[in-house]
């Protein structure tokens, strides 16, 4: 059924693009602008293209625009952390008691594109591509685009949703009006940064490391990390400070590298292929928070995704958290029956609290993935965690309230899950897992 | 002592004043560039001018350039808080057990002409009247300015520091190179507003209420405080929420709001002569509290002040802080000699917890004085506090740490004010002041 309405949707990533599709599913007309080119006309390089962990939120989203059986088989099951020591040495710490619950590893690229695809289909949906934004009106939900050819293009809308990233060109209009709009902001910036190298396949297109883990080199200040791709591959990413002995800035020349990794990273050298042309080739990329509130103004136009809250990668949620977005927000359109200013209202009340509470348990994550792994309460917790959700069908760690109960809200699996970790890890440091009662363990972190 | 550096402080506010004396008195060649004319040549409505609320750690400051015993001669002593019922009754709160630890009521511009007053009096400093900072270069300590005649000037200097307000040009600068220079920024307004009101002298020059004393008329979700003026006026101030019965949004013709009045601050109803003129005149400003690091960029830039650490007005500390800056910016030129790039990294990483924590103590005081002031167990804990610093010259309240301790930080203060806060609070509210045995309760307090 055609509606009236004319939604201005600024920004065709994931979120951007899974959000038109459900807006063009109601009958909505849906404007979509993205500032690239169409990434399905690019070429790409084959399997080295970045990947993210899709995990149950991400997948409820999904299921609503019928996609997530398609995404699934371009999907690889993450089971575990696969912990490398300094030695060597593998140990995989599993993501859940349950052989069901796992996290996927799936290339952003081939997700984007599968969306685009699926917006193409809808005849209430037209995207235009190559048009940067260059100004917003709030007010009037009205965006200006400035194609390649350097002509500027007017839109106007009923509603505007900004779903343009960190950078978001609409949210930067909501901070001009900031005493306007009372409009609470800020940015957070971890002083450590990101760099990206790959391990390529075997000759014959196989693994050179196990497939179905997301490895972790976690060595205190610093660590690295490695998600499998479908072609073999896998993307590797050093996360290290900017300053001090294993630092960015003091890693600079490729002789330090390779030192530096055949000292702390040795196991994985032989596997890192094209260290020196990686290394010298990509950016130090920056990991940054981004909270602000409100995310509507004027009941015209809105922000969601890394828009409204940027976070850092460690907890595996971007995705999954602007995914969830998109699926509470299509559930307030139901709720409130199409009034905009309500769900507009609704959504920016209501939501921040779970995104940021995503924000901050990834910012917790970072500490727990280069330095708690190893320790020994830490894996004590863990295996008693396995044990009891492996054993009770309603016991869920932190890690599985927040990846693999999507009915729970962020806010919810925070506090439930910090309260439990502390009791837990209370408990392993004064008794042994084995001699433990768990059913008595398990009423009383319900009873917490 | 003639010094090589040319220094190029932007803003010639109070705290911009301030500092370009410092670095005059030290010999250095400053440039001070402010946006607006010289409020000397300006005609200025006689004590309608907003006041502040100075206290020990502007006093310090001001002391090292020798304008101490002068600004004092112009400000008016407030010995407490003078609380007003809404029945009218009223009950004097002191800030001190002491007699000689009060605040002062004094005029911003009269405080700052007389600072820069004495700017004029150094040859190496010059200021620059109507010139606004519409570039700066934060590598080079490059500023760009317009003049009124619309003529720009670029000014280099090997130093540039921005005391340019909470909305300042050179912060925004940094905020342009986020993520080079990793700034944090957050900016977050309160839900309330201020708008101020005025109470004349009476005819003859005097004061119409109690002149020594902060009045505020505590109304738990909105409140009004009013200052002295040196001509027997007051300084009004509403803190009133924007939404709600007793909304600025709603109080929005002269009857609702001489009808709220009548029911609310119906005491002070007849001193406010012009109440209908002055509500509509006078606009509705923000509360917001901005924090950011880091302060400093490339060893050549520098932000302080409001430009760095804008904060709510509710501990009467913005200029007061803003001050104790620039007192802590001279200390380290001495600490490190004159060596810029480590002065500039010490303030940068050192100064802002403490402005961090008056941020947060000032945001504390809005529920306080909207809120606490009349709670039964407040009022008991400010008794016990005011018996033990009269009694013990060392004993000092949370408010006296913050306010008449300048050689504590701002930081201390608070951690050692809460602590104390909380004790005291759980003692009166189980036992009787006047049964307390007041050696042991300053024992405990000192053990905490």
């Amino acid at each position: 059924m055609a509606k009236q309405e004319k939604i201005v949707v600024i920004g065709a990533g994931l979120c951007g693009t899974l959000l038109a599709i459900h807006l063009a599913q109601r009958g909505y007309e849906v404007s979509l602008h993205e500032q690239r080119a169409d990434m399905r006309k690019m070429e790409v390089e084959g399997g080295r293209s970045i990947n993210l962990a899709l995990s149950s939120r991400g997948l409820m989203a999904l299921e609503r625009v019928g996609l997530k059986d398609e995404v699934l088989t371009h999907c690889i099951p993450m089971h575990g952390r696969m912990i490398h020591s300094v030695a060597g040495d593998l140990r995989l710490s599993r993501y859940s008691g349950r052989d069901d619950e796992y996290i996927n590893s799936v290339s952003r690229g081939g997700l984007n594109m599968a969306l685009l695809d699926k917006a193409d289909s809808f005849p209430n949906l037209t995207i235009h591509f190559e048009q940067k934004c260059t100004h917003v009106a709030l007010e009037t939900a009205t965006a200006t685009f400035l194609d390649a050819q350097g002509n500027s293009h007017v839109v106007v809308g009923d509603l505007l949703i900004g779903t343009d990233g960190a950078g978001s060109a609409v949210r930067r209009s909501m901070m001009a009006q900031s005493t306007k709009l009372l409009f609470n902001f800020s940015q957070h910036f971890l002083r450590s940064g990101y760099k990206e190298l790959s391990i390529p396949p075997t000759t014959t297109g196989g693994y050179r490391i196990e497939k179905n883990a997301l490895h972790i080199w976690p060595r205190g200040a610093y660590m690295m990390i490695a998600l499998p791709n479908e072609d073999g591959s896998f993307t590797v990413t050093m996360f290290h400070p900017y300053e001090g002995e294993a630092g960015f800035n003091t890693l600079d020349t490729p002789a330090k590298v390779r030192a530096f990794f055949a000292t702390h990273y040795a196991d994985v050298l032989p596997h890192l292929i094209d260290l020196d042309a990686d290394y010298a080739a990509n950016p130090v990329g920056t990991l940054g928070t981004i909270k602000c509130y409100p995310w509507e103004a004027y009941g015209k136009s809105l922000i969601m995704g890394d828009a409204a809250h940027a976070i850092v990668p460690f907890y595996g949620q971007g995705m999954n958290a602007a995914f969830e977005d998109v699926r509470v927000f299509d559930e307030l359109i139901d709720e409130f029956d199409g009034n905009w200013a309500q769900i507009f209202h609704a959504f920016s009340e209501h939501r921040p609290t779970n995104t940021n509470a995503i924000a901050d348990l990834a910012i917790d994550n970072f500490t727990e993935m280069q330095d708690k792994v190893d320790d020994e309460d830490f894996i004590k917790k863990r295996r008693l965690e396995m044990i009891l959700e492996d054993r009770f069908p309603d016991y869920y760690s932190k890690y599985s309230l927040v990846t693999f109960k999507p009915e729970l809200s962020y806010a919810e699996a925070m506090s439930k899950g910090r309260r439990q970790d502390e009791f837990l890890l209370d408990l392993v440091s004064r008794e042994e897992v084995d001699h433990l009662d768990l059913e008595a363990v398990l009423r009383a972190v319900q009873a917490l």
